[in-house]
Order: C-alpha cells, then structure tokens, then sequence
C-alpha cells in the first residue's frame, strides 16, 4: 500500500526549504522504489491568510489521513499583531494537540564538518550526539484553567496551570527508554521535583518504569542544573527526557550548542508511529524568498520521516548519507559557511543531495 | 547606627565559605570603619538536625531583625529522602517568602584571569558582564493551588499553577529598569508570551513601565531563544529581566558561561533594599571540609551586601579590588585552577583577600 506524506510548507523559508525535500521524495519515488503519494495544505500565517484559521479544517482532515507530515515552519512578523487565536504557532499547538502527537524527538548532533561553528571550545562539542525527548501534548502549554482574570483586590494576573498526569508521563517515559534502549542505554530525566508537585510525580514515574528497562540506566537532573551542564559537558547525556516547556528551552539550548541549527531534524509522533517532522531551526523570515535558507534540516526532517512513519529505514539511511556527502563536498549554504568559505543557495545545496543520493 | 549582619552558615562547604567572608568583615570593622554587628543562625539541613526545621522561628525572628543576611548554601545527599516540608531548599524558599525578596540580582561576569575555565570559546565569552534580575517570590514556585490528587478517572496526577499579578510583575520590572538605567541601559525581558496567558501580562505591564525608564531600552525574547542566544552570543546581553522558574533555569545556564560559577555572587533584595546574599555555586557536599572550595563567590556577596543592603559602596569596592588582586596574583582554588596550575585552599584564599584588603 501505497504511504501518504503530507506536505506543510508554511511561513517565511517554510516553502523553499520543503521543496527541496520533496525533490528528494520524488527522486526517491523514481529511482530507490519509494512508493509514496504527496499532498500538501496549509499550516500557520499562510493558511491564516488564505483560509482564515492558522489550522483550517481541511488541512487537519488531511493530516488525519496522512501517515506522516513534513512541515517547514509557520510563523513571521506579519501575524504578530492578530488576535491570539489566529497566530500561526496556534496552528503549529493545534495540530501537536489533535494528532496527539506527544513524543517529540530532538537530536541535537555536532556534524564533524561543522565543528568550527559552535560557540563552544571543540574538545567540549566534538563527538556530541544527544537526543532530548520532550512530552509536547501536557504540561502548561496544554493545562487548564488558564487566562487573565481580574483579582478579588482589583488587580489584574495571568495564570496557567501545569498538570501531569501518571499516564501521560508513563506513555513519554516508555518512549524515551526504547529510544536510549537504541542508543547509548542512558535516559537521565530533568524535572524541578525539589520546588514542583508534578515534578515529583513525574520523577516517581520514572521511577517506577526503569525496572523493566535493566538496559538503560536512569538519572535525574533538576531542570537548572542540566541548562548548565548542557554548556559545561553536553557529552555527558544520551538521551534526556522532560516535559513540555522544560523540553522547549533545553532543547533549543542543546541544538544551539551543536552551532548549526540549520542542521537539525525533529520528529513529533503519535502512539502509532504517526508523525510530524519539522527542522528545528524557525521561519526565518528576514532571508525568506532569497535562496539562503539552508534546506538539510527539512532533508533529514525527511529521513526521520522515512525511518519513524514509514518504516523505510534502508531510504533514511540513504537521505542521511547523502547529506554527509554534501557536506564531505565542501558545500555550505550561508548559515553553516565558515569565515571566507565559499557558499551555495538553497536550491543548489538540494540538488546536490539529490545528486548524491 | 550600627549595621546587623545575620550569617546563615548552612550545609556542605557553606560553614567554610562564610568563614572566610566573616575574616574580611572583622578586617573591614578593624581596619575600615566598618560599623556592623554579627550574628548567626541555622538554616537548612543544619537547622533540620539540630532545631528540626530547616527555617526555625528562631532564625527568621533574628533574620527579620538584621539590615542584611550572608548566606553560604543549604542541602546535601544526608537530607534528600527526609520529608518534603523538612528538606534544607524549603528553608530557602521560606525565608525568601517570609522576607519578601522578590528581587534577585544574578551578574554573569567573565573575570579576565580565568576566561580559560569557560566551555565556550574565548572570543564568544571575552568581556562577558551581564546581570539576570529574575523574580523570587512569586510565579509557579509559589502558585496555588498546587499538589497531588487522583482525577476523576482514577489517575493521579501532580500539579502546579503559574500566576503573576500586575502589581509583583511591576516591582520585578522596576527593579530591572532602575538596574539597567545604572549599567548599559538595555533590558531584555523573557517570557513564554506566544504559550502563557501569564506571559502575554509579563509583556504588557514591562511595555507600559518603559516610556517611565527613557533612557533604558526594552526588548522580548521567548525564553526558548533567550536559551540559545546565551549560547551563541550571551554578550548581546546588559540585563535580563524574568519570572521565577525562566530566571532559575537561565541564571544558571548564564553563570556556567563563565565557567567559573565559584566566583559569582548573588543578591536577593526586599522592597526597602534588605536583602539575602548567596554564592550562585551550591553546598558542594563532596568537597565539603577539605579546605577545597572557593570562598570568592561568597565574599563577593558580601561586597554585593555591603554596596546594596548597608549602603557602604566603597568598602564594596574595596572588597572587589581586593579578589581582583588576589587573582592577579595567580591565586587560585581547585575549581578555577587551570591544567598544571598551582592551588592554595579555602583558608589560604580568605586570609589572600584580607591581606590585598
Ligand atoms: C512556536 C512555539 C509555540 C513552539 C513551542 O514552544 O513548542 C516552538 O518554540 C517549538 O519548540 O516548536
Ligand atoms: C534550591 C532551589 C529551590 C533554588 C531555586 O530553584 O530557586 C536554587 O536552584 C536557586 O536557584 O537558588
């Protein structure tokens, strides 16, 4: 049976760099027996523009029916000032939350040929391989009650609620111990437990799972200390799990640390297997439409796709080499040029992966 | 009037560390004119085992008393599996309650002797000098309602609320303004404003204080990118301004910029200028009683003390030129020593200071 790989190109970069993606689909489609049918809708201030909703009906109702999504990247100036419920990024939370799409994965990756990119003194970075497992559909992002209300003394506040239950943090546990299972075999879990209740609860969890995974070995972090250690000695961790906003910040502090984050993948999966994969890096709107985005994180967007939703590991395989064979060329777009190193656009450095595959 | 300073020893290296900040005040009252009285009192595990709670009536009856409160750090493995409301950091967070120290001043500070001990390269860090005011009495450290209970459905789950009035969001703000007017006029303030409705009340009420501080100039950053700016370029930065769990997370990950964390201070100041200082480094029990930890972060609270709480800038001063001596002479402990590099001991550093007084 033929997969079915829907398309969001979205904001700002979000078009071109997923264009270069698909030109991967379909080369794959033709010459490596990738047996896929493509569609595409809108997602973010595009479908805000077009169809009135940062997630119009009919893009969910296609996504329901996709067994997994590309997305480039939703947002940019230009929705800023609307109403709340129509910004783009509501769009991005919406669809997380309808396809129950709770696991999100992060590798944050230190590409040898682009160690010179880090901020960070290389015998710190180099070698660096981590994932961070984030919870994305709980948490505060999610919980109720939330809103501004107006105070018994008169003055204003701003409450959200952030609420784990033992389900949710069971089902991203189980998760993120078979993906350190495939890995290293160590999952250190971040949580606040020493200020917060649903941290406790989470680390208990943890807890509770980590017997029936006697390959892996568990270790707790508080959230503040590993954003230090992800600077002081990010080669300590494999695989990190945490919950949705903790996830946020350390994620981003982790694919920062790698230096090109322009290289980095993403995948959001449901319980099947059924996901979203999206670059790391955001919509970059200021060099949108200029042929400067660099497209590979979307490329491996696509080889996680192909690997987690499709079960096409062999073709996974293949995409990622052919990015290490781009980059073995001496090809860099703007963002992961050293000083003085020639660059290639966005549309060059995509036909090269085809090229290479 | 004479000043009356509370010393809270602590656990861990926190009895070593303070002892060394009370030889440069006994030289300072000696030498300087300083006009204090001393006093002590338990908090943390050490007021847990001898008073059997780790913030005692006693101790916040003498901490209510004094113009400002020296404090070396609280915790240990000896009191991780005792009950919740006994652990040496609720000590820490009551007295920061009771007190109302809503203001904490974390300063980021690359001293130039020791940029070799920063995991980031010396050209990113090089002059680093930046200031996180994050609030500390409010936000989800302190939100109710919060707890454990089963749902409905028979699950537990854990719990906590963010909430931020107007009126604790526009001390902490003024607090930043009135910093950033004394330093380089640029405030950064982080939120989550684009997922938190208590975010978006951040954003308005630090807009409308900003025409009041013309000469200070606001921005907003999601604290995702406020996670990876710090990592990419942290000398972007003058001062940062944020809620209590955002500012935890990114004061620490600011401090380990620096790579020397066991020199940088901390203030945590009321609304009449009283505060508590701290060393941002914790109890390091592992290295407690060897005459092996760094007593420089805490003297340099102690000038942060004297400059904010007893208003005696000069001896402020003097203290801070004092540890800039000490490390130009080379001094250094086993935490800031570089490959090869001689060490002196806890002791051996105090007296250093005194004597470059
Ligand atoms: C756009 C925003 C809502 C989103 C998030 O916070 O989850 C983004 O930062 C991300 O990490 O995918
Ligand atoms: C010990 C802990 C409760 C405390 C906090 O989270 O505030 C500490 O991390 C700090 O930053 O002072």
């Amino acid at each position: 049976m033929s997969h079915r790989i829907l398309i969001l190109p979205g904001d700002g970069i979000g078009p071109e760099i997923v264009a270069e993606a698909e030109k991967v689909v379909t080369a794959l489609q033709a010459d490596f027996g990738l047996d896929a049918e493509v569609e595409h809708a809108r997602l973010g201030g595009q479908a805000v523009d077009a169809e009135g909703a940062p997630l119009p009906e009919s893009t969910l109702a296609r996504a329901r029916e996709a067994d997994a999504i590309l997305l480039g990247a939703v947002g940019g100036p230009k929705w800023e000032a609307i109403d709340r419920p129509l910004r783009p990024e509501r769009g991005l939370l919406a669809i997380r939350a309808e396809l129950g799409l709770f696991a999100n994965l992060r590798p944050a990756l230190l590409f040898p040929e682009l160690a010179g990119a880090s901020a960070l003194r290389p015998e710190v970075v180099a070698g660096l391989d981590m994932l961070i497992v984030r919870e994305l559909t709980g948490g505060i992002y999610f919980g109720e009650p939330r809103g501004l209300r107006i105070r018994e003394d008169g003055v204003r506040e701003g409450f959200n609620t952030l609420r784990y239950g033992e389900d949710e943090i069971e089902r991203i546990g189980r998760a993120a111990f078979t993906a350190a299972q495939r890995r290293n075999g160590r999952l250190c879990s971040v949580d606040k437990a020493n200020v917060l209740e649903s941290s406790e609860l989470w680390r208990e969890v943890m807890e509770r799972l980590a017997p029936e995974y006697p390959d892996v070995s568990l270790s707790h972090m508080y959230v503040d200390n590993a954003a230090m250690q992800l600077v002081r000695a990010p080669k300590q961790f494999d695989v990190i799990v945490t919950g949705n906003l903790f996830g946020d910040i350390l994620s981003d502090c982790a694919a920062m640390l790698t230096g090109s984050i322009g290289m980095l993948p993403s995948a959001s999966l449901d319980e099947t297997g059924k996901g979203l994969y999206e670059p790391v890096h955001g919509s970059a709107p200021d060099i949108a439409g200029r042929d400067a985005a660099n497209p590979l994180a979307t490329i491996l967007s696509l080889a996680m796709l192909l690997r987690y939703s499709l079960d096409e590991g062999a073709l996974a395989d293949r995409v990622e080499a052919a990015v290490g064979r781009v980059l073995g060329q001496g090809l860099r777009t703007p963002d992961i040029a050293g000083e003085g190193e020639p660059v290639v656009g966005t549309t060059a450095m995509g036909d090269a992966v085809v090229a290479a595959l």
